[in-house]
């Protein structure tokens, strides 16, 4: 195994993913001077030697390997280059199955929501999943109870393609009752980790393991979400990725509907209702066509006046509530909202914890 | 009564609503001088004769007189002025109950929907109809089984205001199953409509009465509608007044959701799920408050480069289909589509049967 493989899944299983400071220094050192500066430990990195002490990376690739998975890193063919343009790429990729992982969510859509799912949600989600299946597209979801389970198992009755992203270790299966669930994934499809063998899912693996899900796919459909959701971490990593978002409605009365409407409300996701209109957003024809010829814009020229005020009233520097801004536009909450929304899917504002503030573009004119 | 007065009664009983003749002739000539020339009878106006001949005017007043039904014409501090901004206003409205029809529709919103609704869309609608009555808003309805029943019943059962508007004259409640309810919202609320009494509820007169019930009120909201529904008519007036438009979602397996859903997809509706939200959409900030100011600018100076796109590729002189905008325009059926019903909320292009036009703007320039 070559070195830079090999530090990368030592690393996958020192560091969590999203480290603050580890990926940084990945992309300025390489993988393989970052471990050995995270042995050095000096400074901050001290932070890691307790974990490096109990490390066994041999041992690791062993596990592995009893589970038939490989480490697929960035330069692979197998790695999909989609995951190296999210903000913070994982480390390595722990992968089982027989099929190959970039050509599998080349043309794939996200299929995610609630765990605690109606049978309507659910019979939604394997309806949907059955269908972009059948159209030669892959599911991706968690395995999760509730949607995610039922968006693997309609994509598998229908002989599709489908990879289940976990946050815990790939020989693992989680949650236990979905043991059966992820073995024929692995046989039929594709299950994928961050992290290493040996790893337990804990909360914070699961929302950066939404991220690869959001990030790997062209887009991301959620089926059920209530307003506190998971899911709808799933849908702010698509958005900051860039990726197509929809969302399923239901009933007014579902609270597990409630999430879904308030993302297609705020219009940070499209309404979707069926597999066509799953692969309608997320197809090709958008993104593989140009728009016809236009001299260089930068998104912010061609704002609708409303959006345009309101990106005004956001500041850079520090955050504004929805109420503040609609003090300044005078317009009413539910236009401001849905306005932050588009302006949020352009990438030129940023949400968080209800407050919003512009986001630095970058420097080089972006063409329309 | 005043002249102007009984020709416009008289006018009612005579010509259709929305007749391609007799509106723009009150226009230039006044509803007395335009009566005359349908009793003269010259040229296209030879076919009036017929029906000329059976009206009786005075008796229409008197059938009016009993059930309490005034005649209410522009200029009558009664008449809505919104009334007088849509394309083609009635030429007077025969008014039945205990409210001033001006003052209850300033602050009114439309709740309309499929005749053969679920149980769940006329929850729903009896459920925003209290909702927004409660909080002092009129609901306007068109008294039809289904959704529009619901929604007057709601609107009734905590005392608030709610208009029916109807397609026959407002002497015969119909459908006659609504008798009761017609008599109640006639004791408590009012009873509308632009044909005289004697007059039929015809097919016609149905989706000339649809523009009234939007073109009234500060928006229309569709609870449930199936892809042929009526109530996307009554949408449609909506957007060609200017209207807001808001539409409830529900299962995606339920029919009667699936032009709610389709509307919210194609940009002409927004998703609303409560009364609170319903109030958000139609609600006065929006209307009364001012844009920051701006120069004056042209609705389609400041649309996002899709819509721009897509507005150049519709043509004027003819009609275009949506497939042939998805080749020019090179984007995503489902993105081109949404495209074109925001340029429609806009008033830059308009749909018939399918097809799309721009359509010609006032010379004066627009503000915000």
């Amino acid at each position: 195994m070559d070195a830079d493989r090999f530090a990368r899944a030592a690393l996958s299983r020192v560091a969590e993913p999203c480290d603050k400071e580890v990926p940084g220094l990945i992309d300025e050192l390489g993988a393989v001077e970052t471990l050995g500066r995270l042995r050095a430990g000096h400074g901050t990195l001290a932070r890691f030697r307790a974990r490096l002490a109990s490390v066994d990376t041999e041992r690791d690739l062993d596990i592995a390997a009893k589970v038939g998975a490989r480490v697929v890193v960035p330069g692979d063919d197998e790695w999909p280059d989609r995951l190296s343009e999210i903000p913070v790429p994982p480390y390595c990729l722990w992968v089982r199955g027989p099929l190959d992982l970039a050509e599998t969510v080349e043309r794939s859509v996200a299929i995610v929501g609630s765990r605690t799912a109606t049978g309507y949600g659910e019979q939604v989600a394997a309806d949907l999943a059955a269908g972009v299946a059948q159209r030669g597209w892959a599911v991706v979801s968690g395995a999760a109870f509730g949607i995610d389970g039922s968006a693997h198992r309609g994509a598998l009755a229908v002989d599709g393609a489908t990879v289940a992203v976990l946050a815990g270790g790939v020989e693992r299966p989680y949650p236990s009752a979905h043991a059966t669930l992820i073995a024929r994934i692995a046989r039929d499809g594709l299950v994928v980790s961050e992290v290493a063998p040996g790893s337990a899912p804990m909360k914070s693996r699961f929302l950066a393991r939404n991220r690869l899900i959001a990030g790997m796919t062209r887009g991301t459909v959620v089926v059920e979400a209530d307003l506190r959701s998971g899911s709808r971490n799933t849908v702010k990593h698509a958005i900051d990725a860039g990726r197509h978002v929809g969302a399923v409605p239901g009933p007014t009365t579902s609270m597990t509907s409630a999430g879904c409407h308030q993302e297609i409300r705020d219009g940070r996701a499209v309404l979707v209702t069926s597999a066509d209109e799953v692969i309608d957003l997320v197809g090709d024809l958008g993104d593989d066509a140009c728009e016809p010829a236009r001299g260089p814009v930068r998104p912010e020229d061609d704002l609708p006046p409303l959006d345009a005020s309101v990106l005004e009233a956001v500041p850079f520097r520090s955050a504004i509530t929805l109420d503040a801004v609609v003090r300044q536009v005078a317009h009413a909450p539910l236009m401001v909202r849905a306005a932050l929304g588009r302006l949020e899917r352009l990438g030129l504002v940023t949400e968080s914890a209800g407050t919003w503030r512009k986001r630095p573009q970058p420097r080089s004119a972006k063409s329309g």
